[in-house]
């Protein structure tokens, strides 16, 4: 950390050690690696995601947008300003290229995640912009509507997006923040979303963590750990897709982005058996209701009286991977709270992101089952959505996306 | 914490010493004392605040959740679940009396503090719908309308308020959502705000903090430790409202709430002499244009040239208390963003709280000589706005309100 803040004429330090050898705030991750960072990374507690149109037609100009995007970014997981000159040094006279918010502070593990959405291969009108459209892979189309869709055009989709996920929120937002201010007059802001709380455990070191049903979530989330089942539910595998042109995608994944709101005011007031009814665990441990831990196996098969122990209608049931082919995702998902509805309620929800392999098994069939008989369905409803594919990571000397365009 | 835990057949455990006994999660604040927890309490990292109208006009109900509250405000507070029985304990045919998403958690530092708005003495038709009317405080008047105001009704206003400040925003996202949980059907949430970085210190053993600007804010506030500034600029001294049935507010003060939209993506292109004329500090150390430190005393006569060394315009000179008769304010704000405007940049900026003896000679004055002065009007819009009267402390047995409605 104290060796990052030397570089780059950064006069007001960020990242002192302060907050101990120990402390969240001095995780610093790699941005360069075969995978982008951000995905098996260890869930950070803090989100800040932003999906954006591109306003250029000109190839060159977005690629160098890509090239900046870059540097940036680099620099910033690295605890250094997102520009060379700093928010303090340089000319007076000119604009800082570093916005100011996060001097002094940390990493705090940020990773910042880009991904590319079907508008980049051929737009709205169907307009090959960028000479791109070839190379669009077969899996990356905007995501069906599913029935409990009440989708907000201004919460969905995009040409771009970023996922800065940090355990500083300001670490998170500044650096949002900043690769917008460096992409003005290119692109601009489709949708953006904070998450305040981590729904999901990406490693095996992380306690599982509670979504606002008070539950806990992601028991069975593929982990960094498993290295196999990454390759097989996360990564896109080489040949995976039956357009050829769109072996840049090899080693990436698909993002899947939902904003599901929830009805936390009704949700109150359930019994709690019918709480856990509905969703197939205990609310205190997190156990099966056919088990006493977390990490007991569900027996789908068990009876009480007469009915399932596990209903058929329960979360845990509709969703697992026995029904659907054994597919796995690896979820990043974050509660969110954006003041208030128009009933007088808390907007709040999960933001769900999840990475897999081909949205077209791993999470299109998985969200259809739920649609058609998941009990926590009455509490839900999709207020956004969004699929993008996420290139995988790049060496010295590269861009994000240059497998893309080269 | 692990005493408090024991209490109240909390079965999963909340507030374990995990993090340490020196971790911010272990901060455990008492709920009771002579003012109220969450105005001189060294400022948390993360604000829930939420503005609630009162649905009914029976002054008993109104009480009755007072109490309720109080008792879930002091449990939370404590890291104990907002109901007896707690989240997921008792009889599984009713619903929890605590939705459980904090199970696990320490008490993270925090505070909840409570606030009356005009319209509950006398509501927007000049009803007195609790006999409360004669105890109206002469300076608990709507706030005046701003010149740059552009106020969303849904967003300003309010018969009462709850700040909700913890290290945790989970933490201070819980206590709200339990409080509204437990009022509903005699409160609705009006608005809420979350605030993901705190800009203000509240305490000397507290850095300065950055708003999105990316300077240093609130560098002479009012601290915990100034008793004889606390006094005279923070709590109602006696005798001091012409009201004298307004006397149950001795000893509590005024919350003034703004919610004010920033608009960074044009502020990020000006220049950085621009930025720090404009502020009247430099960006990195945060001290005056006329010194080197954060704590140096600002020279208003210093002249660079045949110009002021510090602005007419500068937003330090604007507000400085020996322009408003030494008035001075504690404040507690917190950076926002809340996704995305209509002009396709951020939805950010600062939701300001300030705690003052009186809003009249505390605010007014100084928000007037902003709207006509200060250069960093130029990128502010007031889009929320509100005013609370905040009682004081309460002892054993008491509940918030108690001196108001005896």
């Amino acid at each position: 950390m104290a060796g990052a803040a030397g570089v780059g004429g950064y006069a007001v330090a960020r990242g002192t050690d302060d907050d101990g050898a120990a402390g969240a705030g001095s995780r610093t991750y790699p941005f360069r690696g075969a995978h982008q960072a951000g995905i098996t990374t260890p869930a950070q507690d803090r989100l800040h995601f932003a999906a954006f149109d591109v306003t250029t037609d000109d190839r060159d100009t977005l690629v160098d947008l890509l090239r900046e995007w870059t540097a940036a970014a680099e620099r910033m997981t690295q605890a250094r300003p997102a520009g060379e000159v700093g928010p303090v040094e340089g000319n007076p006279l000119a604009p800082p290229d570093d916005t100011g918010e996060a001097i002094g502070l940390p990493a705090s593990g940020l990773t910042l995640t880009f991904g590319f959405g079907p508008g980049l291969f051929r737009d709205g009108r169907g307009r090959d912009r960028f000479g791109l459209a070839d190379r669009q892979p077969e899996a990356l189309r905007d995501l069906p509507k599913f029935p409990a869709d009440a989708l907000d055009p201004r919460r969905s989709g995009g040409d771009l997006c970023v996922q800065a996920c940090a355990d500083d929120p300001q670490v998170a937002v500044h650096a949002i923040r900043n690769l917008a201010r460096i992409g003005f007059g290119t692109v601009s802001i489709r949708w953006s979303q904070l998450g305040f709380g981590r729904t999901s455990s990406t490693s095996t070191s992380q306690a599982t963590a509670r979504n606002l049903f008070g539950f806990k979530d992601g028991t069975a989330n593929v982990k960094a750990e498993e290295t196999a089942a990454l390759e097989e539910h996360v990564w896109v595998r080489p040949g995976a897709d039956a357009n050829p042109a769109a072996a840049w995608l090899e080693g990436g994944s698909y993002l899947c982005a939902r904003r599901i709101s929830m009805d936390i005011e009704v949700w109150d007031r359930q019994a709690l058996a019918n709480q856990e009814r509905d969703v197939g665990r205990d609310k205190g441990e997190g156990a099966p209701l056919t088990g006493t831990k977390e990490s007991d196996p569900f027996d789908f098969t068990a009876v009480t009286g007469t009915e399932p122990t596990i209903a058929e209608t329960a979360h845990v049931r509709v969703v697992h991977p026995q029904f659907h082919g054994g597919a796995r995702m690896l979820r990043r998902g974050y509660n969110f709270v954006d003041g208030t509805n128009d009933l007088g309620g808390l907007d709040a929800g999960l933001f769900f992101v999840a990475f897999v392999t081909d949205p077209r098994t791993h999470f299109t069939p998985i969200q259809n089952a739920m649609a058609r008989t998941d009990a926590l369905m009455e509490y839900l409803t999709a207020t956004g959505s969004a699929l993008f594919a996420v290139p995988p990571g790049i060496g010295e000397g590269e861009h994000v996306g240059q497998a893309l365009f080269a």
